[in-house]
């Protein structure tokens, strides 16, 4: 339980960061030692750490980002993987993430994160609209 | 590097279980022993085998189910986690997926999976139309 907790911490850290435009903060909570991987909502997928902390760094500097704020997160633990599904709030808007992590050196890091839309926030039924798949 | 080649398998026997509407294949893929997430396009995240199996049974027991096909698959492995992002191709249309599996008595089991919008396909530059986040 312990893992899950700090796990979660881990996912609140990324969010800290983010919010507090913490470039160092949001560096240091992505692995140094594993494959990563990153998908923004409208981009396309990147691979290279030094890529994903540029469009971090780019992102965080941008006088336009929002707020975004951790909704609902449910984490799991599967020895030292692990990976926390929220809810990204932004104003009234929702998105959906997922965050990957791994356990390096005793610390959750970073992985993947991948957010995109969501049809609802928290408490959403988990029926859909339509079957697009 | 054989971890990578198995995990690649793997993620092609998931959409080969969805393109055979294979739902025993479909269930064999999922953990077991895993907590156990799915995010579909335009629905909400699901967090119970049982409701995320019933979801892929009624997806692919749906005469209106396309076949998707997994183009420019990149798997990372990281201790017994894994996950490959790859693009969906639906008709002319492309999504972008997160399959996160961890090795369960010695294979890749998914963990998760999380599919949605993307601006292109194979190719694309992960350069955003617009800054998101």
């Amino acid at each position: 339980m312990a893992e899950l907790t700090d796990l979660l911490k881990a996912n609140q850290s990324f969010y800290d960061a983010f919010n507090e435009r913490n470039v160092a903060k949001m560096e240091k909570l992505w692995s140094e030692k594993a494959p990563v991987a990153c998908i923004h909502p409208g981009w396309a997928p990147m691979f290279e750490r030094s890529q994903i902390l540029d469009s971090w760094t780019k992102i965080l500097r941008n006088p336009k980002a929002p707020i975004v704020l951790c909704r609902q997160p449910q984490a799991s633990v599967y020895g030292v993987g692990g990976f926390v599904i929220c809810y990204e709030q932004v104003g009234q808007v929702y998105l959906v993430a997922t965050n990957v992590y791994t356990l390096e050196d005793g610390q959750w890091r970073m992985v993947h994160h991948h957010a995109g839309p969501t049809p609802g926030g928290p408490g959403t039924a988990a029926e859909p609209p339509i079957q697009l798949q």
